[in-house]
């Protein structure tokens, strides 16, 4: 069996298992989803909706329009900078629970200096970040339900609106891991889709799949309910569990969700050229707690 | 320099540095901590109130009691059965991320079976095992800002708030390790009161020092503050950080919190042995995923 085929059959086995006051919604949503490729760059496509935002949610079309000839991409203020061609992927990341005041100073300063995509702290981290980060373009990012993604849906969105509250742009929610393992695809989906909605236009929200505690099929399913639900980006791992990102899984996840949604490998990225293997099989977005090394290793010194 | 005069430097030291608006109150609670033992018997003393709870909430005390000739000791409904001198210490635990529902249930059941102290479960299943557990007597314990304790005060008040509504009896919390690293005392214990007070007189709160990340100083420091604020116990670990209950951080946390509050062991407590080393060295309860094992290896055989 091919990859589109297992794509193909996991899709509609996702779709066949959602109740049915969800499901002439979302097959209608996942058939948008499916052609809003051709609706690029008119604006109006699905995801975007004329936020502006391409540049950051539709990475892979953004980049075929560029290499068929656009020489410009629109984007809305504040676009951030673009440093290094590495840099503007890298989300520079502390998630240690140990983490002192001074190494989230520290980690600012490092974000601003190479001009990181964002610093990606967990949420105690957020105010602080925002404002040691105001003017620099440099994104604040949080994470939710993390790492277990195992609190309920009404605390991951409270804890969502409170991270935005707090300055947070990007969320990373981990799903519901244990509902996908039992076939609970409603609640897997029910649960992204209330975090998308306290996300609105506001934040991008990120789905941690944990890939190493999923098979394949499960990774599909994953990134099947993750786009339908609204997602900005599919996110390999947390970092905190049996496994990080592969080059397998990020190719693997970026099939499902074609060009539309962006893709980030995080988890044991150490070195440049493990970060820029990961680009190369799909990823947009790589998180990483060796960024500045990672930079130095390509010649970067920051500005 | 001895145990005792660590402990008592490093409480003068927390109390220094505490916020002077918090710092005589503190003060007060802490001189009536120290001298509660005298009151065990009389239904007054500051942690357990007169709410019938003392079997649970100052085991050390009633032991003592037991052991000068009591026959017996009050107790409220539901007390909790006492199947196994080791039963009612245990804590049966599934954190793992993509535990399913059969498995909760299965849990759930082997609780039932053997009379655990309690079933403690992420957020998500709490509904679940408060239903199947209904009558048993078997407490449902949950985890609050679990693992990395990283999550804000409002959402681990909200967080504790919600499973309490849900049914859990007993809440986990993880306090918020990089302000204690960073010294800001303030913080960790205003975070800790705030749980306790969402926990009231309904919920019992174990707060988690996840001792493999801290200094023996800073270990007494997690352990006077968490006492200052009003835990009930303290827990040496989450399991899922860089190490688990150790014989040493069991004594040590006894010798700092007295006999006033519980000690919970957790983490990679895999047969009877260990369990009872831990509660020789001072644990009134240990978390264990592997307490089937423990109970068989002993005879048990569950009701």
């Amino acid at each position: 069996m091919g990859d589109e085929e297992i794509i193909e059959r996991v899709a509609a086995l996702v779709l066949a298992r959602l109740e049915p006051q969800h499901e002439q919604d979302l097959r209608q949503d996942f058939e948008t989803l499916t052609h809003a490729g051709a609706e690029a760059d008119d604006g109006t496509c699905f995801h975007c909706n004329g936020r502006g935002e391409c540049h950051r949610r539709r990475p892979v079309t953004v980049r075929r329009i560029l290499e068929a000839g656009a020489c410009r991409v629109a984007a809305r203020y504040p676009a951030g900078p673009v440093a290094d061609e590495l840099a503007p992927c890298i989300d520079h990341t502390l998630l240690r629970p140990e983490a002192t005041h001074t190494q989230v100073e520290q980690l600012c300063h490092e974000a601003r200096e190479f001009r990181f995509a964002s610093v990606c702290l967990n949420p105690v981290h957020v105010a602080k970040a925002r404002a040691l980060l105001a003017g620099s373009g440099v994104a604040v990012c949080t994470v939710v339900g993390f790492p277990l993604g195992a609190t309920t849906t009404e605390v991951k969105v409270f804890e969502t609106s409170q991270a935005i509250a707090a300055g947070a742009t990007e969320i990373d929610m981990v799903l519901h891991v244990g509902a996908l393992k039992s076939g609970d695809f409603v609640t897997v989906e029910s649960d992204i889709r209330r975090v998308a909605a306290a996300c609105g236009a506001t934040a991008l929200l990120k789905v941690i799949i944990e890939a190493a505690l999923l098979t394949d099929e499960e990774k599909v399913q994953a990134c099947a309910i993750a786009q339908l639900a609204g997602a900005d980006f599919v996110k390999t791992s947390t970092g905190f569990g049996p496994g990080g990102a592969t080059i397998a899984d990020v190719e693997l996840m970026r099939r499902v969700v074609g060009e539309d949604l962006g893709v980030k490998a995080a988890g044991g990225i150490r070195d440049r050229e493990t970060a820029e293997r990961m680009i190369r099989a799909g990823a947009d977005r790589v998180g990483a707690s060796a960024s500045v090394k990672i930079m130095r290793e390509g010649g970067g010194q920051g500005r």
